[in-house]
């Protein structure tokens, strides 16, 4: 098994710790907005006063530090929505919302292979990552500017155990015995196949879609295949507001992010 | 940390390996109903005729059986989510739909300690322990009969790292620096200021509620604590269906679930 | 002008009457079941003993009748609604609660001149007619039997405003300055054109469809003319529970009726 | 019966006629903006060029204006949604497309009697105005500035069948056999009980609430009485784009506009 890296122990000891030069820290204004920084020597500017980041160390997550206007910021341990919140982003992302319907829906864990595509900003790549540990994700892409974007994301807050090929899935998947191939792909009836090469009986197929053609083209496909437990959804997050003056969903809502189709080879 | 049992080391191997005694088994039938079971020698009854299910062993995943009426029966690696929708079921369980925006929302990921109440039949402890694995999950409940289903099912299909409380959450919690507190109650506002004392700096409460009345009691007593990220969700899934004669979403679909709250300690 | 039906003057005066002989009457059980009935010498069963029918003629609105087993009925003046409610049905007529969109959204109102295409059981024909009274409503049909079906539940409940043609609307319309044209068929796409010649300058063409791909269609034809305020939409009805133990959206809904397209003639 | 109005002429008439002086119209420009105008002997400004209002005189309908800068204006004959369109509002108008539900649940048509309370900028005035018209709709309000507007839209573009009172309806209703009181209150549960003396049997009481709050008092109130058809809904519309590139729901969707409550008196 390959060598965990500092960020993983962290996560496996699950404890507070000291906090130690070139750690990863969360600090939290007095207002809620959150910077995620590396422990070193330097001063960071903020709307509520400047930090003096090396006063950190030494400190414990939980702890207090001052700005020079005297503003207090809470010192949190980052976690992985905050790793993806906080990552250069990539237009059209899927958002963690929609992704973590792939766990719910293909029950991918520790130890499963997947293989993606279209990675965009690698939030999902990092969702992925996360989830199949020390399993590992392979991640096609074609564009060179989206994959050294994905790839600068997930070498700052990855587990290691992604990578990435500069590859057109169309032309077919190098992996064998996979568990789980996700795409966020214009075509992805044309992966349709190429997947079910590549997965184990038993593994599943995910592809996002803004919209509705090409989940038209995508199930068309699926069905010259032996697949089963096809299913294609909306996820739909309505958040309300609960004040003192009453309760109400919000009145302005994101009303589509994309379809997600589901398919498991059989 | 506990002797990992077999399943986890075949999650960890996470690839095909030949079918043996005592293996956990997924049998798909022609018509695509599926059927988990234990290797054993016993003959197994479906709707499609008999299987010997001893003739399973020395056979690959993706392998087919033939039942004595002379259908073919798929042999699959069962996941997660073939545990959780095989589960003996409790009314009112949270569904992974659902409970998958715990880990969009929290980011909640391996080595992480999270303390539930509610378990029912156990489905959200079983995600969360395989989220959290080697971290653990404590489950609280004060219903006997519940937390003996509960134990059932994750001794039967976990990872050897829960442990459930038969306690009522009501008087407190005794772990401390929690990543995060799940709860599924009647009243769950009683739970936030425990939940501040267990919880570490930038760990989670989530609570999931059918009625909009708990949601408000239990934003409520938030906002009486450094509590920050406050938010309150449905999660709305729309199925499609994708035939031949059209496409739309289904006709009858799932009205609603419950609303699902979530905060940060600060 | 048409003469005016006795159902019509009831509306019109709009104020309780002494009820008579062959008017028509709304009973509702102490369990809230309804029965719409036509007051004659004769009687009338229920779940909840039988009714002497001849009884209500000289009571009044709001006073009640009683079954021989002694339960209370209370007597109600019907109206719109109650016809639609009443109507015999065919299967996938349009329900109010989207027929009324098309209010909402072409601001018919009394006096427009309105053609119908595939009324199904002429729940939408019944709204239309009330709405544009004393204007008219066209209503063709290639299906003797749905046709048959409309034309008794319009004859029973209507204005004398509509007339029913066995017409193929896909050959053309017949009428001139249309203030709306309302379809409810397989290709409504192939009655764009049509409905162009047909309306009047701001008049309006609308679609209601089950599937995405007759939208697609219908979308494309309409770029081709000069028509504006395009748009497309579902209307989705969410209904609560709200009980003493609780208010949350109910279990169960609708989840999808039909998608519904307007367009202006510019 | 009162003197029809010039306007309610041209509706009855429902037939193109030749435009005269003052005279209501509608100007669309070639980028689909519209202008309701009244046609006197002047200029009017727009963005595409100044128009002499004056040459509208006998055209008809359907005929285009051209503006000094050239640009086409198709004229149409205006009706009930663009004159609620193009009212002056109020903010938390309830919308036309939540308004047209009062028809589909509660049928009023032609004759029937109106309530209502809280009338804002009058949107909903003028569509139970047409609704009912020649009925009569009453309209209170305490707010005189609010009241003012309201009187104002209606003088402009309503039937005549409107009368306002400036009068708390906390207080109770003077008229009888009502077929609907309206409400759009802060504290809606207190008209439940006048609104019980004020209908007809069989008539509706309907309440919109933008908070969740306000609907449990209100059925709370609305339980102590004898109602029957009692119904909490809301309406969520969904637009679709439909594009050359792909047809999906628009991004961004009004995700609440309020609670609707219905119940029939017995």
């Amino acid at each position: 098994m390959r060598r965990l890296k500092r960020l993983d122990l962290h996560l496996l000891q699950g404890v507070n710790h000291t906090i130690e030069e070139n750690d990863r820290v969360l600090i939290l204004d007095p207002r809620g907005k959150k910077y995620l920084i590396t422990v070193t020597n330097r001063v960071f500017h903020t709307n509520l006063g400047k930090l003096d980041i090396s006063e950190l160390i030494g400190k414990n997550y939980g702890d207090k530090i001052k700005s020079h206007m005297g503003k207090n910021f809470s010192i949190l341990k980052p976690n992985l929505i905050d790793y993806i919140y906080m990552m250069r982003k990539m237009p059209q992302t899927i958002n963690p919302d929609d992704a973590c319907q792939i766990i719910a829906n293909t029950g991918i864990s520790a130890g499963d292979t997947v293989v993606e595509a279209g990675a965009g900003s690698g939030a999902v790549t990092l969702l992925l990552s996360y989830t199949v540990f020390p399993g590992k994700v392979y991640s096609y892409d074609i564009n060179e500017r989206f994959l050294k974007v994905a790839k600068e994301n997930i070498d700052t807050y990855g587990k290691g155990n992604v990578e990435f090929k500069l590859k057109d899935i169309y032309d077919g998947i190098d992996e064998k015995d996979v568990d789980l191939v996700s795409l966020d792909l214009p075509e992805p009836y044309r992966v349709v196949g190429h997947a079910y090469e590549a997965l184990r009986a038993g593994g599943f197929i995910f592809s996002f879609s803004p919209c509705i053609e090409q989940v038209i083209d995508f199930r068309r496909e699926i069905s010259k295949y032996d697949y089963t437990e096809v299913k294609s959804i909306e996820c739909i997050i309505r958040e309300y507001e609960v004040k003192e003056k009453g309760t109400r969903p919000k009145t302005r809502m994101l009303g589509h992010t994309g379809y997600m189709s589901f398919a498991r080879k059989a």
